[in-house]
């Protein structure tokens, strides 16, 4: 491997040159960690490169990532995989104006769309009921969604290039489902549609045959990697990969420019390197080791009553269902946390998610071992059935979203709002997939439901001390005049 | 001063909770800076609340930043201050569909009006032929521009928020010139008009009285502060206030969500409340010991008989002439950045730019003023007359910026581009300021210009090879099918 961009950073460091030039710590920071992060915090000085035009090291650091994922071009992304999911559909964008999407995409998706003012067609995955997690999005239903919108605008096959400006999936999803993306692509492809691959908690994917391909060598043309969920680099970083010649190369880079800050964080980028280097010469060690600590937890679990582990997922996520007990997701997720220091990704309904990466201990995996062995001897089976996750709903449709997300709003009790038309996103976060998008309707199943969770404790955006935001009239919002 | 988000990182660092979440690094990186930065890089896990829905920690850390600019709400960035231009602009394209801008704003800014397919128009600040750089915009200049569009319309001065979304000034430039802030806010608020100031250079004003008042005292509507640029914070970190009734908060909240990540460092976030308890703490007498630092580098530099510091720039700039002489800027850049390790911020056509902050030493001082001193003794006199800096044209425009940027383009030699019309933003990269927009004329005196910047070793963006995209039809850009 060529000389990092960490390496280089640290020699400037350790030069004598003093900066006459941002940032304004002048690597003079006390405290730490900002006393050891600010000597590596630099702007774009010569030596350094350009990442809105990258010419040396963030060329070569670019590609670096590009060769592990297989890709013909690789971006960094210092904004999170958001500002590749905005850039990747605003290039998309300019094809078509309708976009296919899976129902239980991230909300950037949504966002995006809405800056384009997009036409949204769902494809719903199935419910794993078992788990009250949502399923793959299987080729059938989303062909289904290319034929409905074919024959809404009573077009041939041949037509769908220029009417579907792309598909956009998750996949994995939050909880750890794939699906195929190589009989989705290719699908989609026959139709002369790109494929945009959510895969931000897949970044560890194709590097042990024990995990799924990575969506770049599965062939979609589009794949977006959160390199700082499952890979060990800093939060807020994230790849992009473009492949084929479905989407265009320069709109792609003008949106990358755009939706991205123009000072971008070194730091952030070496360590988006420094997380490539690991992957490349630890990688599947690492995950070799992670699996065989995976085994003896899972072999544990068997002891286990009423704590079942969903064997569905991806090995880098652990579904710990508790459904059919006395007990909720919630308060699992309380107590591994008070009780035991363990503190988990997420609690839903009937689970908690713990997400494992390749720099996992032994030590973690026996202590969530020992926590949940003892937790299940305390859990009483319960009778009657468990509460359905929110993906179980497919509301109404009474406005388009950006018409209703920058419509005139009044703000109602929760209760109240049986038939009215959502104004704000609704969605649980964590993993921030929408319950409801504005332009939906409210009916009494999704109210109670959203009551459910707020009383549960978890975290609901768009209900403000339970009141919701839905659509006065159709009029663009105006504001009152001062 | 509360707990601030340092010591609440801190202490869960030392805890023994064992992480089950993002980031993947789990805290386990061993080479620095990571080794040290993972340990408080977290995501919304109990207790450190959420970006996008404040109601804890982070609500308290932007209080704090809200309280020493004095503004009723302020919003912490970690996609620099792009996001909260993009953010900003986005807002007022709510109201209105035309922008009024000072030509000399940064890149952002027109990318923002691209986004929102909002129409410009365009505020000329001065020239100060002295020193080659721009001037600050006048009321006056502002307010024909207000009548020129009202006159467009045939409409009455009451009908003006109605035409105009807003108006958008840097203050300071790049090059350390402030506007009056506070006659402008006036002037426009008559009209019913916000006004944004990009005060991304200006982080540090209003902090003691040698230094200009802050943007947000001075009445503008929103503020965006770059407080990695003069504040001891790390790169990719700004602040956005919003204050006044002319702008939608609720809107404003939309567009910041929709910006930024939503994975947003708690690095980053800790860093910028570091630095605002800095500057509140020590800012007064920091900046009093540069001042001072100053002061008898100017007295030094007046024994310079080439050498020229420029007296109207705020104090926080140095811009270093060598005008009239036979060195260029990117001659005294290479030779301070070579010869003496002395790192600048920039050069450009007759100067260079040195940013000064609160954390500058007396040592990195006395070395640029030596430096100088030395190098003044090598100049000689130059006959004739230096090239004048970019924003002395005023391209004509052939088409709107959205059509232009998503247009059908050829590549050609920039030689032959004398009357087409550019497909591409031209820029001088720092500081990022375009000299020519998409749908802008080329002509003559532009072309001689930009193979001027080439030829002087500049980095120009938007120009390949010495080729230049240009419009080749009117027609939206359309991929060739595969």
């Amino acid at each position: 491997m060529k000389k990092g961009l960490l390496e280089s950073l640290q020699s400037y460091s350790e030069s004598d040159f003093y900066p006459f030039h941002m940032p304004g710590h002048k690597r003079k920071l006390e405290k730490e960690p900002f006393a050891k992060i600010c000597r590596y915090d630099i702007t774009e000085i010569d030596g350094f490169d350009n990442l809105h035009k990258p010419e040396s090291i963030l060329r070569e650091a670019q590609e670096r990532a590009a060769k592990l994922y297989d890709s013909e071009e690789t971006y960094y992304l210092v904004n999170g995989s958001t500002s590749g999911i905005l850039s990747a559909v605003s290039t998309v964008a300019s094809r078509a104006h309708t976009l296919i999407i899976a129902r239980n995409c991230h909300r950037a998706v949504y966002h995006a769309a809405f800056l384009n003012h997009m036409k949204l067609h769902y494809v719903y995955p199935e419910m794993i009921s078992e788990y009250d997690i949502a399923g793959p999005v299987t080729g059938d239903s989303l062909e289904r969604s290319i034929k409905d919108i074919l024959n809404m605008e009573k077009a041939e096959n041949q037509k769908a290039r220029e009417l579907i400006a792309g598909v956009v999936i998750t996949s994995p999803t939050y909880d750890g489902i794939t699906s195929n993306v190589k009989e989705i692509a290719d699908l989609v492809h026959a139709y002369g549609i790109p494929l945009i691959v959510d895969q931000a908690h897949g970044a560890h994917f194709g590097m042990h045959p024990a995990y799924p391909e990575n969506a770049v060598k599965e062939g979609a043309d589009i794949v977006i990697h959160s390199v700082h969920k499952t890979l060990p680099a800093p939060t807020q970083t994230a790849l992009l990969h473009r492949n084929g010649t479905l989407t265009d190369k320069e709109i792609l880079k003008k949106y990358l420019q755009i939706y991205q800050s123009s000072s971008p964080s070194y730091v952030l980028m070496a360590g988006m390197d420094e997380a490539v280097r690991i992957a490349v010469e630890e990688g599947y060690q690492r995950l070799d080791i992670l699996l065989e600590l995976r085994d003896s937890f899972l072999k544990e679990m068997e002891k286990c009553r009423h704590i079942r582990i969903c064997q569905l997922t991806e090995p880098g996520k652990l579904i710990i269902s508790v459904k059919g007990s006395s007990m909720t997701g919630q308060m699992l997720y309380d107590i591994l946390r008070d009780r035991y220091h363990l503190q988990m990704e997420m609690a839903s309904g009937s689970y908690v998610t713990a997400i494992l990466s390749m720099m996992d201990s032994k030590e973690g995996m026996h202590r969530l071992t020992d926590a949940l062995v003892q937790i299940d001897k305390e859990i009483v089976k319960r009778e009657g059935q468990n509460r359905e996750s929110e993906f179980a709903f497919r509301p109404d449709i009474a406005l388009p979203m950006w018409d209703a997300y920058m419509a005139s709003f009044k703000e109602i009790e929760l209760s109240k709002a049986d038939g009215e038309t959502a104004a704000e996103f609704i969605n649980l976060y964590p993993p921030g997939i929408p319950i409801l998008v504005p332009g939906e309707v409210l009916d009494g199943e999704i109210i109670e439901a959203i009551q459910f969770y707020l009383e549960s404790g978890y975290t609901v955006q768009g209900i403000f001390d339970h009141r919701i935001r839905v659509v006065q009239s159709s009029q663009l919002y105006q504001m009152e005049e001062s």
